[in-house]
């Protein structure tokens, strides 16, 4: 299906109001065989602690892309010239079991990583990642990670479920998908069960930047720092959309105020460039709290920005 | 706690936009003893094909429901007169978790039952009412049903699962919950996936009423019928505000065009009255579809009105 | 400023979205002399029990009033053909002070009466018919009521005060401005604090038309019987958009399930030309709750109704 | 790519908050060769008079969709066991130029009419409707019109224009392109230029039927007077959604009072079944003043009812 | 009803979307006795200019605080570990007479003073801030005011009024309630009646940061200049929302560009630290403009970084 | 009707809810004659590529202008004081048909122009800033522009048309309207066709000023720059809400993430002070995308802005 350099549908031959409603108006394509990196949409929403409704974050997401460009004035990145990419659809989940749907999605990022196509995940909540590691590890073994967000996402268990959006990512930890000493958190803030919530991270070795590290100053020479500690393996961005501030990120679950600025966020992934990115995520956004679409707009956006730094398709892979 | 006729909050002594955000602002209570009825909340929406959101549902049904006053001027009733009713707040629901949810529901509708106080439960979506037929059950035996929806909820299977807003009335017939010739369905409509799908309860014996029938016309003599078919034993009142049109309640998640009018739906639990009701449910306000609160607030009042076709408490139980 | 036959300016010289924010685009007056008739904003909300925000209602009304065109394409009325109409602005009111306002008001509109010039009022909250029917029965004397309302405003006081906007009807009678027995109230409805909260106004002579009365069938005989009952002598209709159902009005305060129709909403207007209205007014659209702006075109298009239905100017007057 | 039953996208394969965005989650095609009938987009919103916004009806149109399930309980219709359906995507308009974008129309639809697919497209302002019927005339000849509006579209021009969303019928009419006498309006209202406004259309010979005429009655007995009217020859059904109430479907751009119940929306095209339908469209559905999407939700069921009453092809087409 | 250490209630326990609607969850109380702080609703907005609807600010921003969790991740401060809290309800307010309600405000807050409890106020609109400091005036003497702020609020009168949401501070300071030495504002922009609007509070000896001092910089810098001029004596805080960007709080009825980032708002706070706050408020989140509840739910954050803040209870008082 | 110093309506007279819907309840003329400055609304929007609903913004722009007071707080300037100033209304625009509606709007601009008033438009998306260059640029010969935006506006074509929403700017250079030495812009970012898309400007001699180079710090340095690059001559200042962060300014139809603070928004209108500023616009607030009309009081307050810094009237002129 793929084996060719797909090019956004263009503003010029259809306006971009109207057309097909796969990411950025790309062709569809029905598996991963010969593509270097493909949009996924994962909808589920059933690890969610607050407001709901990131089932519907790929529709959204994909409707606001149609206004995305191919080309990043920003950097003069032009991903589409040398990466093929395509829209793969969403995984099918089952909406009312969880277990069933993280194991569904785990499949389907593993069929991508076989092939060597990187995903771009459209969520859903956070606990997508948690599979979609598994998958990405069973191929590129463990893992650095680069995660955006207002929330470490480290608790032993909530409710006395392990596997949630709050939870998942020591989950990749115990399970060794990722190698704790090439974690990176960056925008942590809010509120938490105990003034240590964050040092189990640090104990692990994570290195953690709290949203007031960040306040008032550009972020890149953090990530000029980030890129040395994380060195040439492979790499994961998982990017909540929280980590951003609700004035920039409103159509979310669990907002904290003192986040992150769009700016920022562009730096943090633009600040990428040069890692060896195996896959990315985008999650959290929900489109009921959404209204206007700016939210979602926003995602399309920073997805096309991962897009813009992911590296090219090596040799034999 | 209870064993007193609590009166809600008089608009005189704290204005409506203020005091607890109880139902009706009436006193919470800590269990059912000496309740002759009580509202619980059941915020589960995990069994939901399409939109979510339900699991708002009950905190902004309670927060609409300031606006009501304690007698009912259409029909003369004053139940916080002749009942003693109070608020029992939430089952503690598991978020991620269908099946302990579910347990956690029938065990709380259990103790009500135990004790006689009648629920009123406030969705949440319609799963739950499924174990709170498992509950009363256990307590009144097999049960009638008074069914207003868009939708038959007659599913064998919704992607493979038994358990789900739209299954919940088979697996009522087939654990024996409910006496299939004891059962109403009122305002069915739309679209299936197959033009029979209807059939399936009419073949078990149950009164189907589509939409169809409803159209410009009073209820009233309907329900006369309905409660001579009904008699004298137990019913249950299952009420999914998508039975409405979408003109009456916006705020759903499956809404379906040429429902009933917010007339026809007063008209039917008005015509409940004489029937032995041992409980009652409002399902599927979802309030991230409803920024107005009108939806919820309609809920409160066919709540309201509920109460007020409750019979009064039987001596002994 | 008037004695001249003004006209809205039209669709085909000024797009709808474009031009004056007068009601439908008329010319404004600084003053009643001359005028047949006159569009008036009253931004009181200070009487207001539950949900605020009528303040903006004459601004929202006027917005949307653009939509409309001149004639009545459902009875044929053209009343800028007959009667000098204008848009006298807003009553300038004290934001801080109901008293004042109040005052600031019945000033207002005693301007107009003594200029033999038919008010049409854009509320703002009910309280304002108080003040307006003070104004006209000192012109006129003891008045017929057309009520249209969900509500019967005939409390005693609330919290203590004795003029809200539920309390004004019985103020009106108390203070001899309307004629009991010429009194009809249509659309009642919804939950009260006693059982015979309507038996007020009925014990006083009142005509009141529940809307259970009113379900499912046209009011056009009720209204043959109303003009018959109230006869020759000066009539006000007082319109509070809560008479219809929430999902023809969604954007008011205190709604209630079960209203009129917008159909019915109309022929209740229609059925009083022939009545000798000395004034009108249309009350409670919230426009916060409001945002599509349909409850205010709903609204403008009921203000232009009643402007259809106002007598001729009479002579001497 | 056709000469097969498509059948949509099941929600127990894939859940109704994912999957692809056509309508109903058919299969796309690009083109109409061996279709019967296909689903096609028209983004235009270059004629509309008031507020904007349905250039991006067919998306939200095709995304609330997903909800619909094969089969019309209803009325037992299964029309995809029996035609061949599919979406075509949107018409490629421009939206600098109202000339190109209308050309462009009248160009596609002429492609489906030659390979006798029947249209049933999905607005778009109701502009959209002249060059549709133009293509059509050019394969059928002279047609029949059901023309569902609260306007009757029948101005000679706007602002001096010929071509807008309000002056194509009686372009139809002047160009021959539907019989006079067999076109039927129903649902006209409001206000107009003229009390004669809808004079036009019945002295061209229309059967014009005002909502007036069809409050609180069912519209089932006109419709069999339509029918008989009609008779045999082709037939093309325009629905403007701002025919029904603005309670049932406010998200629309012109909005008027008093207008039909969606159970009378729904009987108006199911009374069509048996007439010649050639093509039919559903216009005027603006997305920024739908935030719930239950307009596009409405529009696209009643999309699906005209389906259902779409004739067999016949053979020779 | 106190004496202890009252937690809120875990979301381990009770999901974050159910459970009471008291401010975080924590435990209510009747009286202040033996609470070293608590919360407070204050449900007027009757001294308001421009957009209404704070009287339902405390419902939603206790609604929103829900998804707090007792830590402050960004301080390390545990309040609910040192100081004994609880959520009062709301002061029973007379919605139809201004007068009454600021009496019942400054009664209420009396109350609270003698015993030693530290009110934390959800308003309602900043007019409440003047009862409010009369009663810890009565108790505490004169004191110093930290006031956030995009606006003065020092006019003499609005309207003739000398009570309004903008005279307050100057009242306080002829009333003698604030030692103006001890006055800082922070925030003040947008337009005013004179140039010098501004200048009567810097008259007075006020220290008056205009919100263009603030742009682009980190405010801990300043707020080390503020605690070392307001010394050891009594502080009040009072911080409306509007202070704030509207970016960042758009729900608020006079918004100005130009604003204070959350970041900036969080560092006042948190600079805060070390001065004897006697009492804080929180006002002018008016719903009706906060349809997500973003508004509101920086609100809840804004209050717990006070309480994070608020000394512990000295011996004696 | 001008010739006088015309004062804003005070906020002391008539409360900020009611009142005329004038610009800053400023008096309306009917022409130009006398007045130094003028705001006049440019309902246009039949350029735009993706969102509709500009149309509406001259509407909503003014109804939120009535929060504003004449003095600018951050800058002492008093325009009211110095400058006459009236809201001249809207251009009446054909709303179908592009080419009439420009000419209608360089038209009514030249007459501005020769009277020697100075015109501050409400748009109205971008292209309407073509006719008014084309207007000023017959009175002032070649301009110099100051361009705020997200988008450089230099596409040659769209869709193969050459005026829209996207293109004015390469025409304005083409037809000599500006001197391209003379032109500045700011905040450019997002996506785009080739990576050199914005090189076309600097080709021409622009100082385009990217939004990555205004992250994080204050613009006043480079406003420094951009005066004496600009240095005496005429200039236009044309402002495109899309410049600033979706954040500020979500109301507008193609937002692009990591924009302009409102600060620093603000910084470059100030900036301007001592520009011989002939003309400003602020263009592309859409309402419906817009709902609690926050970005039109950011535009409002924009448009106030720019009249501070507009020059006293030239003798002569």
């Amino acid at each position: 299906m793929a084996d060719e350099f797909n090019q956004p549908l263009s503003g010029n031959i259809m306006p971009r109001f109207a057309g097909p409603s796969t990411m950025m108006r790309l062709a569809s394509a029905s598996g991963p065989r010969g593509l270097d990196a493909a949009f996924v949409g994962v909808p589920f929403d059933l690890g969610t602690s607050n407001r709901a409704g990131t089932r519907f974050g790929p529709r959204q997401i994909r409707a606001e892309s149609a206004l995305l460009r191919p080309c990043n004035l920003g950097t003069g990145a032009a991903p589409f010239d040398r990466l093929r990419v395509a829209d793969l659809g969403d995984v099918p989940l089952n909406p009312y079991n969880p277990g069933k749907s993280l194991a569904a999605i785990e499949e389907f990022f593993s069929a991508l990583a076989r092939e060597g196509c990187r995903p771009l995940a459209l969520g859903g909540d956070h606990t997508i990642t948690l599979p979609i590691l598994r998958a990405l590890h069973r191929q590129y073994g463990s893992l650095g990670l680069v995660h955006v967000d207002a929330h470490a996402d480290c608790n032993d268990a909530m409710m006395g479920e392990t596997v949630t959006h709050g939870t998942h990512i020591r989950r990749a930890v115990e399970e060794g998908l990722v190698t704790p000493s090439r974690v990176v958190q960056i925008g942590l803030r809010g509120t938490g069960y105990s003034p240590g919530d964050l040092d189990w991270g640090r104990d692990q070795g994570f290195t953690v930047v709290q949203a007031e590290q960040c306040w008032h100053i550009s972020l890149a020479p953090l990530m000029n720092q980030v890129r040395q500690a994380l060195g040439p393996g492979p790499v994961y961005l998982t990017y909540d959309i929280d980590g951003l501030d609700p004035s920039c990120a409103p159509g979310t679950g669990t907002p904290e105020p003192g986040g992150l600025t769009s700016a920022q966020g562009l730096e943090i992934i633009r600040g990428c460039q040069g890692l060896d990115l195996v896959g990315c995520d985008l999650v959290e956004v929900s489109p009921p709290y959404d209204p206007l679409g700016n939210t979602a707009l926003l995602a399309a956006n920073l997805l096309f920005e991962m897009l813009c730094v992911l590296p090219d398709r090596r040799p034999g892979s």
